[in-house]
Parts: structure tokens; sequence; C-alpha cells
């Protein structure tokens, strides 16, 4: 099998390679930097996809198409953002391949240069923007509320699977609104809708908070984010939405007639999520024997795996095991029953062990005999012991436990890694031991932001929305400050 | 408004052009060839998505993810592919931007050159094989069933939205099978999954049959296909399935162990549809006045407009409406009530009847009063009063009348429009005059094939299935011939 993990406690960095391969989520590709998501993997990421796609519709967004390739001008036009994406644009410059005249193969077409070149969107505000203003003539014309699915490309030197790729999935929405408070209440609502998600469908807690003025979005005036704390007590970025401010608008000259007649700027926003989301899930909650998904994400709900010998007590087992099927699809669970012969029952454990499978159910002959279930849980992984006729009532409840219960340790593991530190010692010492966020007080300055990073590798992930005013200094330079930040190591 | 539609009789390519832009399906972008689909568009592009998956589903595929880039070098190990897509490749040479020296603004880094050039993908078999390589080495890791959603780019120089664009949205289906008679039967359920989506969902009769040698995929033994007819007597072809043979598998050394122990090279099929479905969903069914939409894929089924004078009048009509609206929804029907007060009924007439929304329900005060609502449908545009007690069982009936309509009505337009041809003086004749289908004896030579393409500009868009065995003689050389085949002009 070599199916064995690293263990999180010895290599935390190797035991999450390792599992997002061996649990066949994805796998590095031919192409530098670019992964191959795997079936497995990719039912995860299609069960996202569908319940924030249902949560944008519900909030009035429609799902529209932009193109791949941005001219180079138009990612020129709003200084901050191509500053902030030159550093890694993938650019097409040429449109057509040829035999080599020596025979030596396929090359590259000199003839065929384009005039100007196209850069693979690393995100598509300025293709869109420039599609706006097509759009926007009127207040009638907003809000427009936009959202696209879609695969970006930024240059990355350093990959690894879903937390940091060349290529990543995602989705953005841009938003055009009449006012500035409109916006920001749009910006906020997004952020709303992905600490919604995080929390109840991949039962992964977060920290809603304001970004810094160094960790914006290159062109926005001000980025909300949700931030999560993986089990090494590193932080992760798991969703921003940006109030764009009139950036873009200015930028594509976007204006629109008020209903007194006026031509004002548009107000904007973008947002999105990505298959990074991915990595946070494997890393809140798995263990050194392989994946914990939450059920609401789970490609596989439940398995049942007989354990029989020969044709005969198979056949008793799966007439058994028919009806449970039938019922817990009738609850809208999702059921695998592996009868396979080629594998035996304790590999079966492992893989489904291994692939994070909520609950398992095994029955075996003395579970025939006694009508019976031995239902197991992946998060616990404990065992019982459930009555025929009660199982399935037992595994939908067990569902909703397992759910809840994921998200209450990961939530007591964050909660337990927010550590108030008050002078710069502190604040090393409790980064090196124990990780996490550390809630410190800052001057407001990029200078000392950057010192910290510089000394400690920390970041501030976030000014907290909750965050409550309090007198103090900051850590760094013992200038004054109102409030605590979150500073963390992250990913 | 300016949304009045040339006719198509007047030119036909004008009307299809204006009405996927004046329906707000797609428009043109900034980008030369790359459209924008928007949001009504891309809902109906949606919910054919979500269909087709279902029936992917249901045949035992599996979404999974493959990279945008291929390394040139992998797009030329099959011969007869690279020849095949060399032409129309966009080229990505460079991984980054800089500012230009001379402050003039951003320019291509030249320092950030790729050591190999990556090629955005025109399709996928030689990253997907690739890939196999490492999922399969025995029989029992076969077949595999995988199917992608992704964007696909392919340098054209004459584009039109949907029909022929430089990046499309479509699907790719690469499956791996140890047999070739496994092989063959996977392309050809694909190609009967692909004839049921488009009869049964879009309403549009197609043709089965296989194409000939020079009209094959590149790197194919066989190409699969199903062929529509459009209104101007133009074919479409609407969705290919292609049976690889080992083509790939060698050229990527993919070989798996049977269970007798042999290593032997995989048997491979690749099958598609795209967003060329969209143009030809348009130009079967819309007429002059816009666009007409199969119930089983429009976005909004039924549209609920109100007839009404003031506050009160609305108030009233609006209590009458939420009860059909809610029995409709519960009947799994979508509707839309408009009422808006910044449009009058006559404009929203219009534009529902511009954008094929099946069915609108008009509501007055005489309706009010005499219990009914009148009920236009939009495939024959006919009007009808019906009692307001039965108008749910009314709509929901009229709804699968008219997508059995919209079929019957293309189907005898396609069934009028084959016609058998035994003299190439017969052949231009019928071609010029009605267009169509022309079923003719054909020798079986590329060369006589040219010859007609190049004389007629009329191509052999397949040889049917269901052809039955005919002794004849080829309308062009008077060599013999045992079968007839179809042959059109194409989009
Ligand atoms: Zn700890
Ligand atoms: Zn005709």
């Amino acid at each position: 099998m070599g199916k064995k993990l690293t263990k999180r406690s010895e290599d935390y960095s190797k035991w999450y390679n390792e599992l997002v391969v061996k649990a066949d989520l994805a796998e590095n590709s031919g192409v530098r930097g670019s992964m191959v998501i795997k079936p497995y993997g990719y039912a995860i990421w299609e069960k996202m996809q569908a319940q924030l796609d249902r949560m944008f519709k519900e909030t009035g967004h429609e799902n529209a198409y932009f193109p791949l390739f941005i001219p180079k001008s138009y990612l020129s036009r709003e200084a901050a953002h191509v500053e902030g994406f030159a550093k890694e644009c993938a650019v097409v410059t040429h449109y057509r391949l040829k035999n080599a005249e020596d025979g030596s193969g396929v090359i590259v077409d000199p003839e065929a240069k384009l005039e100007e070149e196209l850069i693979v969107r690393p995100t598509s505000e300025t293709i869109i923007w420039d599609t706006y203003k097509k759009w926007i003539q009127s207040y009638r014309d907003l809000p427009v509320l936009v959202n696209q699915w879609a695969n970006v490309v930024r240059w990355e030197m350093r990959t690894r699977l879903f937390l940091r790729t060349a290529e990543f999935l995602w989705q953005e929405g841009h938003t055009a609104h009449a006012t500035r408070e409109e916006a920001i209440q749009e910006a906020e609502l997004m952020m709303n809708i992905y600490a919604e998600f995080a929390e109840k469908f991949m039962g992964v807690p977060v920290v809603k908070g304001l970004k810094t003025e160094s960790e914006r979005f290159a062109g926005a005036l001000e980025t909300y984010c949700i931030e999560a704390l993986m089990q090494d007590g590193k932080a992760l970025q798991a969703g921003t939405s940006h109030f764009l401010g009139q950036n873009f608008a200015k930028a594509f000259d976007v204006k629109f007639a008020t209903k007194e007649g006026n031509q004002e700027y548009v107000w904007a926003t973008s947002w999105g999520v990505s298959t990074r989301l991915m990595g946070a899930l494997v890393m809140t909650h798995s263990d050194d024997n392989g994946l914990v998904l939450p059920p609401k994400l789970a490609p596989i709900q439940v398995v049942i795996v007989p354990i029989y010998k020969g044709e005969e007590q198979l056949a008793a087992i799966s007439e058994r095991v028919e009806g449970v099927v039938k019922d817990l699809r009738d609850r809208g669970v999702s059921v695998k029953f592996d009868n396979r012969d080629t594998h035996k029952p304790g590999w079966k454990f492992n893989e489904y062990e291994l692939k994070g499978v909520p609950v398992r159910l095994g029955i075996g002959m003395r579970d025939m005999e006694n009508q019976t279930f031995e239902v197991a849980r992946r998060d616990t992984l404990e065992k019982q012991t459930v009555a025929a006729d009660a199982v399935v009532d037992h595994v939908v409840g067990l569902l909703e436990e397992i759910q809840e219960n994921i998200y209450n340790k990961a939530l007591n593991y964050r909660e337990s890694h927010i550590t108030e530190v008050n002078s710069f010692e502190e604040f090393k010492e409790v980064l090196e031991s124990k990780g996490g966020f550390l809630s410190a007080h800052w001057d407001g300055t990029p200078e000392t932001e950057d010192k910290i990073k510089e000394l400690t590798k920390a970041t501030i992930r976030c000014i907290p929305l909750n965050a409550r005013e309090e007198e103090g200094v900051c850590v760094y330079s013992g200038k004054p400050s109102k409030i605590r930040v979150l500073f963390a190591k992250a990913y």
C-alpha cells in the first residue's frame, strides 16, 4: 500500500503533502506549479461550489463569464493593481506553432507574434470593468451583482498543492453600486457569507477582520478577510472581500447618471475564495490516520463494509444492507456499499479512514445474527454496536454530531491559541513555543509591521472587526495604540 | 429601445448576431475573438451543464481538473494531434512583467522567459494522458472515466459569438479502457448521450454518424458526431465523441498489466460539447421576434406581467398572483413576477418575447373581475384566456407541450431538408436553392470530398449510422458506392 502517513508531530508540512496525494485529492502535474485535482478532491470542491453558489444566488448574484486573456494595456490602467500583479503574470505573446525548418520538431512561429501581449488573468477586475462600461449608463442599471467561476494564474516560484499553485480555481464576484455605503455593505455581506460557509459547512472557525494597508488587495481601499488557524499554529487566509472605491470606475471611465441627472463614478467591490479552501479543510481537521471530512462536504458520507466468507454470506449481508442504503438515501445521505471482493475488509477500513469518510458501518455474520451494525465514526475513531432497525436514525444523528464536533474541536483549538502578548519578548516567545494568533498592540505604521515581519516572520493577519478599544502601547515601538491586532505566521 | 431585430429572411447571419447581443446572451469583449457570456446567456449554459453533468454521472463518470497549460513537448508527442492544433495555439513565453526603464509603462520582462513554452490548452488529451500514466498500472485501475469542465483556446481568425470564438467553455471526457471493444462502446455511449440531451432538452433533432477521415479529430481513429440543421439550411456539428485507439497510450507510454500478466497499451476515448451548443439552440428555434427557448433550459419558464393603474390595483393583482407563483414553484416551475413600475406592460411583453420566456401570464382588472389570466405561449405566439383556478395545471401542461412542439417543428424542418440527390447537377442546384442535408453517394476518397468542397463549399457532415446499403455511383466521380452520406454547408 505505501499509504502510511508521516505523523503531524514529526513533520507537519510533510504530513500535509503526503496526505493530499495519498487521499487522492490532488497531485503535481508535469507543468511546473500546476496541479491535477483528482476526482475525489474535485468532488469535495464541487460540494463547496454548489453551496457557495446557492448562497451567492440567494443574495441576488448571477453568474457570467469573462475572457481568460487580459490585454496588457488593461492591466496597466489601475496603477496599484498592475504593481501588485506584474511580477506573477503568465504572458501570451504568440498565437501559432509551426514545424521547424531543420525538422527538429514544433516551434513557436515568429511571424505569429501578437501586436499586444495578452496576460492570462491573475484576477479579472480590469477586463470586467472594461465590460461594465458598456453595461452601466444610469442608476437604473445598478447594482450589478455578478460572479464568475474560473481558473486564474499567478506565477509562483514555490508552490504547494492547493495552498499556492500557479493555476488555481476560484470564484470572483465583481459588483457595481451607486453609492459608497452600498458597496461597503456588499463587501461586508460577502465576508459574512464566506464566514458562514467556512464555519457551518467546512467546520472551520474564522476571525473576521480588515487587512492592514500593506496586506490589502492591489487596487482596494479596504480588504475584509476571514482568517483560520491550522493545527500547526499557522494562520491561513480563507477568503477576501474588497471595497474598491471608485478606483476601477475611474481607470475604465465608468460613470452613471444619478436620479438627479448628475454623472458620477460607480462604486465597486470584488470578492473571492479559491481551491485554497481545500488546503484549509485538510489542515484543520485531519489527523495522523488521514483526512477527517465534515459530513456536509464529504463526497461519501457513509460507507458500508461487509465482512464475509463466500458468496452466500455476501448475498445474505447484501440483502440486509440494501434496505439501509435505500433508507439512508431517502434521508439525503450519500452512501457507498463497498462489496468489492478484490480487497479485504481491513484494507477497506484503512482506505476510508485515510479518505475521511465520516461514518463507516461494518457488518459481519455475528452482526447478522444479532441484527446489529458496527458503527465507527471517523472524527473520534469510536466504535459502537447499533441495532439494525435503529441504525438509519442513529447515522443521521451521528452525521450532525460529527459536523458539530469537528467544528467545536477546531474552535477550542483556535480559542486556546489566541494569546494576548504585551511585550516584544513575550511576542517572540509565544510565537516560537505555542504559535497561533498573537493579540498585540501595534502603532498602526507599515514600518513597524515590516520590522516585526522581518524579525519574526509573523504578519498582521487582520484587525478583528470585533476588537474593542483598549489603551495600550505597541509591542514593538512602544508608541500608543488603541486596539489589538492579530499577528501570526501564515500560509 | 433599439431592440428591433433584422428579419431572418433579410439576413440570417445578421439576425443571429443581433439576437445574441440584444437578448443579453453574449457580447464581444475587448480581447480579439473572446466573448463575454452575459448572465442571461450563462444561466442557460448552467442549465445545460447541470443536465449533462447528471447524465455523465449516471453513466459512471467523475469530474476532475487538469492544468490549463500544456508544455509544447507534450503537444508534440502525438504526430497527427500536434499537426491538427499547431496553427491555432496561444503560446505563453514569459512569466513576468516589469516597468519599462524609459517610464513608458509595463513591458514583458525579457529575463523571465520560459525555458519551454507553454500552450494554452486547445484540448487536453496530452496533459491528461501524461497523468494517466501515473494512474494506470493494472487492469484493476481500468476503466478510468473522467470528465473535465473547462475553458479552452483555439486561435481563430474569423470569430462569431458562441459559434467560433478563440476561447470557449466546454466539457471534455477522457476515458481509458482495457479493450478496444469497451472503448468503442464508450465512444458510442457518449454520442448517444449527446443526442439524447440535444433532442430531449434542447429540442434539437440530430443525425448520429461517423466523420470521414478528413473531418476526424486530430489523433482519433474514429469520430462519432451529432449533426443538427439550422433554419438557414446550414448544418452545425453539435458534439463529437472520439475513439482514439491506442494512439495516446503509445505517445505517453501508458500500459497496463492484464489479468493474465501481460503488458498492453490502454485504449482511449475523448468526447466534448461546448458553448457552441448555445449557438445551435438560438439558431434552431428562434424567430423574428427573438429567442424561443425550450422550457427545460429556460432560466425563466413563466413570467407574470400585471397591467394596472396605481398602487391599489397592483396590490390587488399581487395578492391574486402570489398564490399562482407559489403553486407553480411547488410544481418545479421557475416563475418571475415582474411588478416593476419603471417599465410599461407593452415594453415588458416585448422584452420577454425577445428573451424567449416560454409562457407569459398577463393579468389586468378585467381578468381580476373574470377570475382569469391571459396566457401567451412564446413558440406559436398564441394567446388564450384561462380561469385562474385552472391556470397552474394549464401552464404545467403547456410547458410540456411547448417543449414537444418546438422539437417537432425543428424535426419537420430537418426531415423536409434531407434531399436525396443523384447527380452533381442536382447536388449543386439543391444546395443553392434549398440547402439542408444532401444525401448522396460518394466514392469514399478524400480527393472527391475535397473537390466537392472546393466547388460547392459543402462538406460531408457524416456517414449516418442508420444508413442502409444501397448500390449507387458517386455524384461527383461516377465511381461505385454502397452508401449515401450527408453533405451540407456547415457552421
Ligand atoms: Zn498548541
Ligand atoms: Zn426550406
